[in-house]
């Protein structure tokens, strides 16, 4: 149990990971014409220091189920490079201005060139995995490429539902409806794909999948109510995005739905004015007032508090997922990440 | 050399193509939540009966060179799915209101929907094709796949430079500019694919498939000069984009490439105007004026004589391309598109 109980920094792993997966996309990606209409777009976001989470999950998953990093480090590129390229469309839907402290893609090129950046990021993304996986057992290689496609269409699933949210002003929603979305949007790619892929290939396919569903879920949504957290009360040095930038853009965080959900009388008036706006008409003085009214109903503290929870239900369900993997320096790691999820900075 | 010399008409069969394809790209497609804001939109375009050119010119290729439908058609229908994937993005990238005769994504449904359904369109493309390929020999299976991705860059590329030709206004572009720029663009992905991968499935990856680069880039440039004269001649209710569409977005095409060369005096000082300005400042009269300069320096001849010179090449590359396949309806009909390509309406 030592190994499942003591947290560990996770942190140089992550820095260890990030290093040799940004090189490998690097060299992955040509720098070929039109390099400055497409090339130099496809290998921006790679290029910018991340924290490789995705990819280091799935190694030290492949690793604790028996696996070797030969024969998971091409998927770890791969999930990385489809990360990449979600990243390149959100920031055109969202309208993002920063992304891993530069400039985004879309407001540096325009939209219609990162659109199309984005488009080859994901080829890129499919060709090495399929490249990857013609070496291996064909059945076991079949099935990393369907957990593939699944993976990518949860994920366009969530930001539909996100995106749509937001384009017909739904105002009712519940942290349950929450839950819900973020399950798609962001845990299916950064979390339950990684463990399923790499208990997957580290098993050579014998390994149970379906616990990591669980413990993927809990996880993921540790790591993105702290992201919307990040948002709201991070250093825009070390988180790389622009403070605020979800209240500017109307995004349904459990902050907003929590505030949603207790504001009363003229502060209700004020939320429901603010949902109902259009993007450009959110003042610096309309996101303020919204943001103090976070502070006034506690709306910080209580997702504060719901990570937490959700965070302790991530370890039981990691005890669950990982019972059949022998402690060790990848276990704890995974274990180590929960954690993480709630402390990050960046 | 009967078959090879007599016109005939290649309507009925890109008809049925047409048709069994648009159904089994619905069948695959599947109607699930969130219907209104994800799915509805991938099934979109697809349900909108097009040309069909690009999977029939497959599948006519694969028997031509002795292959089944059944082994051709599954990739056949991964082309259009990709084709849809590109037009969702190009109607987002050129701010387009229509497409086979319906608004546009992007216009009903806003560009972040729009953008979105695309890349589930690309994921369902790749799903089909993988899923098909498992069955063949593992070395025909991923030549097939390599193809695909390659037809994907090559296609993202010329989308990027005609992209970046707008946004940096380039003013000196030659004719010889533009074939480079729509044998990335179109002729990639609307015929030289689909003639490459055709005959690499029915010939099981015997035949020499470099002289269908010739053909088909020869046939995919009659087509896309074609596609060009229709935006400005053509029946809006058989072409199915708004007429003179390219004219508001400032589109490099041959007909403006050759004004751009020709203009003298204030006419040349008009077309500069017009290159240099942003979209929203081109008026109904601006366009007005640079159709009727087209008129008077008959660029809309030059590009119709351009276009009659290079399907006269498409002939003789046609025959070398098809010089082991016996004659019969299939030859015939890929034959039977160089003057379709000449004279079409929709």
């Amino acid at each position: 149990m030592s190994t499942h109980t003591v947290a560990i920094d996770v942190e140089p792993a992550l820095r260890d990971v990030e290093r040799r997966v940004r090189r490998a996309i690097m060299d992955l990606i040509p720098d070929a014409e039109p390099h400055r209409w497409l090339y130099r777009l496809v290998r921006a976001y790679p290029s910018r220091p991340g924290k490789a989470l995705r990819p280091a999950l799935c190694l030290a998953t492949c690793r604790a189920f028996g696996g070797s990093d030969a024969e998971c480090f091409p998927v770890a590129v791969a999930i990385e490079m489809m990360h990449n390229a979600f990243l390149v469309h959100d920031d055109i839907a969202d309208a993002s201005l920063r992304r891993r402290g530069r400039p985004t893609l879309s407001a540096e090129h325009g939209l219609e060139l990162a659109l199309n950046a984005g488009d080859a990021l994901a080829v890129f993304a499919n060709q090495v995995l399929r490249r990857h996986t013609r070496g291996l057992d064909q059945h076991l290689g079949d099935r990393i490429l369907d957990e593939f496609d699944t993976m990518a269409l949860r994920t366009l699933e969530g930001q539909a539902t996100e995106l749509g949210w937001r384009r017909d002003n739904l105002v009712r929603l519940t942290p349950e409806d929450y839950l819900d979305l973020i399950m798609h949007k962001t845990c299916w790619y950064t979390t339950i794909h990684p463990l399923r892929t790499g208990a997957l290939i580290g098993s050579h396919g014998r390994a149970d999948l379906r616990p990591m569903v669980r413990f993927g879920f809990h996880l993921g949504a540790a790591f993105q109510i702290r992201d919307d957290l990040l948002n709201l009360i991070g250093d825009e040095s070390l988180y790389g995005k622009e403070i605020n930038g979800d209240l500017y853009e109307g995004k349904r965080t459990l902050m907003l739905i929590h505030l949603m959900g207790r504001a009363r009388g003229a502060d209700a008036a004020a939320v429901q004015r603010y949902l109902l706006m259009e993007r450009d008409a959110r003042t610096d003085a309309v996101v303020e007032e919204i943001r103090g009214l976070m502070d006034r109903y506690d709306s910080i503290g209580f997702a504060t508090e719901y990570a937490r929870g959700i965070a302790g239900v991530a370890l039981h369900a990691f005890d669950e997922a990982f019972a059949a993997a022998p402690a060790g320096p990848d276990v704890a790691f995974v274990r180590g990440l929960v954690p993480y999820m709630l402390g990050r900075w960046s």
